[in-house]
């Protein structure tokens, strides 16, 4: 967790969650506010569509920009971080539906937040994400990057997977199960939760394996060190087919055989988050966790 | 539970796992020494395949056979049931492989098991059975029979579905969830268990509704009574694909609006268990329930 | 379930929670408007206690009035349920404070509520009880009625222990953990729910046995029929102490050898509900069960 | 996780499971292979009980031996480890019986060990410990500390508690619920598994709130750093009596009002342990983890 006191901002990304039309005046309203302050800015394409700007792709962003906002909600913001890749910028999620745990700001309190943040009264909170592998034989077929999990499971059609799971290198376990969920501390409120793992500190550093609905009474959730090297292999689809899914929104169908890699990214993101801001108060409120 | 002292046996049929070639001296020993006991043996499609006789459709066999022996495991004793249809045939499985839950005789049992079932040594035991329908609009577009459960489920790619479910007409409660499972007491040691479900007696009477990896940390298994009209409708799929999957076998593609309907079948499979049988035993043995 | 519609109330009970001296005006209140209507009262001894009119206790209630009014919430409820024994007498529960599954009327519509009730508007659901004993060699040293549970667990000071458990006189398994819990329907949304146990329609019949902080990764709740005869028996306390507890209320220590029975008690309980009345909802509103 | 090439052992306490007569030739022969090896040998009151030799107090152990050899189960050596107190000195756990986990050599390998930890061929293992103090108004009225777990529990006869939660001064949450565990990664496999928590690697760093049996549907298992400062607050004992224990061996009594405080202590516990150790292959055996 680092303070952002002498944060200067010339450029300001702003990214929409798509297909928001109707959010026009939203996007030229903060256009003109961040203009009116000397600040320079860069729409995504959702943005530039819904605006007629000039557009700048996502993956380009990064580079040229000193903060990113997102409007949208954490869907939008987990597409984002993974568009912007490894450039450390800060990203300030501005939310425009229901409550979420990335996009806190709500849109009614955008010019607040952005206020504050000018004013360096924001701090930058750096959340673990994890790099992705999938090595099928002695080929890498594909690489993401996950804020949330990468998620290995059958598909509805099929049974039963085993998944042989290691870590670094030594024999951990292999899952008889719907899947198993490699989750980020910031995962561990989302999928893995509905799965039975356990709440982490979303600023805190560790992945955790949940199995899915695991068919043998002995399956319990594991929290590792964020240190630890995870592959997960794809040992008996019983005819079935697998997919591998991160943060809910990309990855691809996996074979027997298949290895998926995870571990700590060398690149956070970095979430502009309100000196106020409580990760157990989100949790309350947010998933009622604790609620009578 | 019936004792079936007076058991007479004029006609047995044999059903078969299939693509079993190996398995033809199995099937002719089999087929032979019931023919020299004075009975009438006919083979279902499978079983006839690897001896080349004659075949007879598992949908004919209940109303002309007074047995059914099934080689196979339990996905072959689920497929055979669901075949045999409305007729009160006693059923016999003969495991081939790893241990089942209802096929529970070793196939080196298997002589020793039928001069004690034709001697009426045997119990019969009723198992409750699911009728399953799908409602779309007006329309009802598929119907099934379970013996162990009704999975309503997302497929791998797709996100989060809302299953309202009622039951006798009353709200249950809305399942924001991967999935929701109706169980029969059977299929409490099934799907079910794998998904946090509790244990039942396989003879008992009752449905068990449990969510898969529900997204609200207050969903909980519930056992209704099996009088119970339950119905489950597709109220959200988020554009995903959402699927009815019976028995782990059989099932259709669901949309939005469409309503699964499932109540306690009017006709239950007859299995034919040994005296010993003790369904406590065979939980501890074969789901390692309660093992230290 | 049975309704009521021929309900001749003639003599009425009231039983109060302990120590309510505040509570006079309420007492007097409900017994002027139960006289002017042509109905006897007779107070139990909480509720004479705070008008100083005559007692009966409540255990002679049972057998004198038609109707119980029990002024409370769950605990006095169930206290009450305990005392009045084997007589068939309907129960009206009228919460004074928070939430009840039991008390279910609320205090300011308690008068409207018995307006409906006289004339047989009201339900009589009958609650499934059960019969606790317990064993100690040859001798029986302990008789209880539950209509929550019945619940053997070590003290906090103590360890783990073992219980073998025999359902019909077959072994069911053995528990190393805390403690087991026999709970009725009713009291499957109680300290059973808190143990990981399955949700039950309290109108239904059945006998849930969850095991508290099993210290084996294999054991789940079981949920057995309501004919069952369950025996669990103290094998092993490891130096501590092991207390039964019936209802959260009332009990005994055992020690090992000592084997606790329990099985469906003839005795249900008679609860009057409103028409409206859904167990259904009632989890939902009292348990947040499935809030998003 | 260090290695211990250099290590020069002159001396070796050894600590004796209580009560234990039978093993006075286990006890000496341990003696006469060290001194033959010129190691000079020191005997806690249990172990010099059964020879007759003089007696050094665990607590003097620390300072005066180069290693401590336990001959006894997991207890034998949770109450060793907490006598011997701030020293770092290498313990050697000897099973005389049932697996443990922190007592991993068998007693007929024990010379076997030996020779390998006095040749260097054993690591060191650095196990987090937690230091627990029992706040009362101003006063500090206990000072515990833990290699598995405090546990904040009510006694079998009193009713839910309420622990109100804070992690570095801020609100976590408030468990309605019959305790609470506050465990270490050692300690994960212990209790708080028992309770539903998950399972972390010993070596690793973290502190784990598990609730036992919570009266919400809503309380999860949670793991937070290792850095953060934990408060549990006893706010509500409906009348009841609260525990600390610690371990499961030590503890006091707690009150209303009476806050428990636990952070990572200064002190880790050093276990001898061989190089082929593998803390899965341990969950693996030792509880059964995901066996079929």
């Amino acid at each position: 967790m680092r303070s952002s006191p002498g944060m200067v901002v010339r450029t300001v990304g702003i990214c929409l969650k798509p297909e928001q039309p109707q959010l026009v005046d939203l996007v030229r309203g903060l256009e003109r506010w961040l203009t009116e302050r000397g600040i320079r800015v860069m729409l995504d394409p959702q943005a530039a569509g819904v605006t007629g700007a000039a557009e700048v792709p996502r993956s380009d962003l990064a580079a040229k920009v000193d903060l990113v906002i997102v409007l949208g909600g954490d869907g939008t913001l987990l597409a984002v971080a993974r568009a912007i890749g490894d450039r450390p910028v800060p990203v300030l999620g501005v939310n425009l539906g229901t409550l979420g745990f990335l996009a806190e700001i709500a849109s009614d309190e955008m010019y607040d937040a952005l206020e504050r943040v000018l004013a360096g009264g924001f701090r930058i909170e750096s959340r673990m994400r994890l790099d992705v592998s999938v090595q099928r034989g002695a080929r890498e077929c594909g690489r993401y990057r996950a804020l949330n999990d990468a998620v290995l499971a059958r598909n509805a059609v099929s049974r039963m997977i085993d998944l042989e799971t290691f870590a670094n290198g030594v024999e951990v376990t292999t899952y008889h199960a719907d899947g198993v969920i490699a989750a980020t501390p910031t995962g561990s409120t989302a999928y893995s939760l509905s799965a039975g793992g356990p709440l982490l500190l979303p600023e805190s550093e560790a992945i955790v394996l949940t199995p899915i609905s695991p068919h043998t009474l002995t399956q319990r959730p594991l929290v590792l060190p964020a240190t630890c090297a995870v592959e997960i292999c794809v040992r008996d689809t019983r005819g079935g087919e697998v997919r591998l899914t991160v943060d809910g929104q990309v990855g691809c169908e996996l074979g027997e055989g298949d290895c998926v890699r995870v571990h700590r990214s060398a690149h956070p993101i970095l979430l502009l988050v309100s000196p106020e801001r409580n990760s157990f108060e989100a949790m309350r409120t947010k998933l009622r966790w604790g609620a009578r």
